[in-house]
């Protein structure tokens, strides 16, 4: 599976254009809901908070299906389906929508841009009504917590007490994770995937790599610039630093290998860096600088058991778990994966633990992976209505 | 070995102010030759190179002790001993002086700086004699090969015929590889360390984050930078993102985890964050910005066996090899040293291939690290008088 060089492969939605790819869900549509605010872990009041969301699927009447879907660094609320702007599909649609991995036949899906991001949800880029101008460096810090409560607010919107699931990976993950520990009583179901419960100090170096790279540009301007003007090259090497991270050394090796893609400017460029440049100009055009630097600081800062041993912090929790990790993810190792699950078994905790064969590297998650996609979809299903699905069978082997 | 926390850890010298040592060598001198130039692969002509470099120990009156060692990217012809300016102990003092690993008291030692480099051979910020100006980005392209070249003027010069040995690390292992192909009657014994035969797709795309970094600083100028208004937040950052590939995850866990170290502009700083920007910040005042990108272009572009199958290639190898590799090396991984290795035996030369367990990532060979030492030293004396010295025994186990 996930062979980047065989013609079925299918790179991730978000950053690259899958030839031919069409969403079955059609067009969908992202809201912006404004909320009654909450007081941050650091102490800020937000009178009110806005928060971008899509909902995919119908609530059952008991209102028992709703499943919060929870995106990496720089994913946004449209989950799945067609962008009406922009004709794109949504970032997770190759695992999200009707028969599959996470069903929206069956399941209510919620998808919402995280806090502190830009696209829709509250964030730096975002007006401070105290000033009337956008809030720059001077929007608060955040963390994963506080992520987690503007999620929560949005539930309460929603009129959903109770989630069936959260399922989120990378910084997504941490917020699964967050709701799990946080609000136990809300949560039936955590999946977190490809994600850990502090990042190491090598995951906190190559965020701090980017962070470097833009506030070293001198666009930057202390947060202060205007989208004329924007840190756009010390973001686009910030993306770079991304991107080699969330692939494999292999994967690398078979999509680029030592090829050439010549240019006038440089007659030598290897594939690899052209791949590279793409993806940093790509992402200045949709990502705010303040929210990388934002959004990197929180989860840096994340740390699960900081205030409390791990018997202490898990013995609340009330939720079962899927814990998925992807065997050449380098930048957040199935190793802490794996650490999770010890955790949460010492806790009595339920929980189901793969770690997926996938050359991928981090962005096996992203990808059209169908033996994850397989994993995904019958635990869900199985958690949902275990006297009526087979739980266990159909897993595929990995 | 190389714990990073215990207290006998010694860290590399190049970067690092180790506490209470001191050579024992005494203060070394590193000199300038001036010697014929040369065309380089890319067809320019030197009238002239300037080659910096470095003896330690005495010639055999045979002329047969020779050994040259080849640096890393950001080394110099300051390989052992005390510089007489900064009083600092030369990169390679660990293994190199009496008795060491690449012992004096036997071998005529000789380090040069790399042509290209910025530390007294000739490149981008050495004055072009037809301009009265530095080079700067009208310094010709150039190639390992090239390097390889101007390392052989200088033999020329210190009337070495044939060395006995040429030892490199990373960059310096491709120079070694390229004596042993390129000039195979001028060297008895080639000790590749920790390096390849060709960069993969993910060690370019590192090289090319770095550059990019430069290059988009406003400061670079197309090259035309001065010493007031050097494009230092870009090298900074480039050296950053070197450093992270240079350590290994578990070493950054032992010597940063998530300690803490505050400072006044940001009282959650990460110690590894501070360990960067140290590391970034030494760099910009020892290293040329252009010596950068055309170093790691040389690097990139590097490929043993880019014009002829490697049968070929090492048919006119006369060497006998050492080759090592260390096991928490990510950046030049052991499977790349076990493929060279491969094609030695399989082309009937004679190669002794160790990976040594270290935690300590590419950087184990800069590091005090006696296993490492061990090896060096008793393959070199087996090497240099085979009836005299037990070969194999005095291995340790790695």
């Amino acid at each position: 599976m996930a062979d980047p060089q065989s013609s079925t492969f299918q790179g991730d939605l978000q950053d690259q254009k899958v030839a031919g790819y069409q969403s079955v869900l059609g067009v969908t549509h992202t809201q912006i809901a404004t909320l009654p605010g909450f007081c941050t872990q650091s102490g800020h009041q937000f009178d009110q908070v806005d928060v971008a969301y899509q909902t995919l699927g119908a609530l059952s009447p008991a209102r028992d299906n709703a499943i919060l879907v929870c995106h990496g660094l720089s994913g946004t609320a449209h989950v799945a389906g067609t962008d009406p702007q922009t004709g794109r599909p949504g970032w997770w649609d190759y695992h999200v929508g009707p028969g599959k991995a996470i069903d929206t036949d069956k399941f209510f899906v919620i998808g919402t841009n995280t806090l502190g991001g830009c696209n829709g949800t509250t964030g730096p880029s975002s007006i401070d009504p105290r000033t009337g101008k956008p809030y720059g460096m001077s929007f608060p810090p955040i963390t994963v917590r506080d992520m987690a409560t503007a999620q929560a607010k949005l539930m309460d919107h929603l009129g959903i007490e109770k989630l069936f699931a959260v399922v989120g990976a990378s910084m997504g993950g941490m917020q699964a994770l967050t709701w799990a520990t946080e609000m136990p009583e809300r949560v039936r179901v955590c999946v977190p995937i490809a994600t850990c419960t502090a990042h190491n100090a090598m995951q906190i170096a190559f965020n701090e790599i980017g962070r470097r790279a833009i506030i070293t540009d001198p666009n930057w301007n202390s947060g202060n610039y205007s989208e004329n003007s924007l840190p756009a090259h010390g973001l686009a090497v910030a993306r770079m630093v991304g991107h080699v991270t969330y692939l494999s050394e292999v994967a690398m090796a078979k999509k680029f290998g030592r090829r050439r893609q010549p240019i006038a400017e440089d007659p030598d460029q290897f594939s690899v860096e052209s791949y590279l440049h793409h993806q940093g100009e790509a992402f200045v055009k949709r990502f705010d600088p303040n929210s990388y630097l934002y959004l990197t600081r929180a989860i840096d800062a994340f740390d699960l058991f900081q205030n409390a041993a791990p018997e202490e912090v898990l013995r609340r929790v009330h939720s079962r778990f899927l814990v998925v990790s992807f065997s050449s993810d380098w930048l957040y190792p199935p190793v802490q994966s794996r650490e999770l699950v010890r955790l949460l078994k010492r806790s009595g905790i339920a929980a189901t633990y793969i770690n997926l064969e996938a050359d991928y590297g981090h962005d096996s998650f992203l990808i059209h992976n169908p033996p994850f996609a397989n994993v995904l979809k019958h635990f869900l299903a199985g958690e949902y209505a275990p006297n009526h699905e087979p739980r266990l069978a159909h897993l595929a082997p990995a």
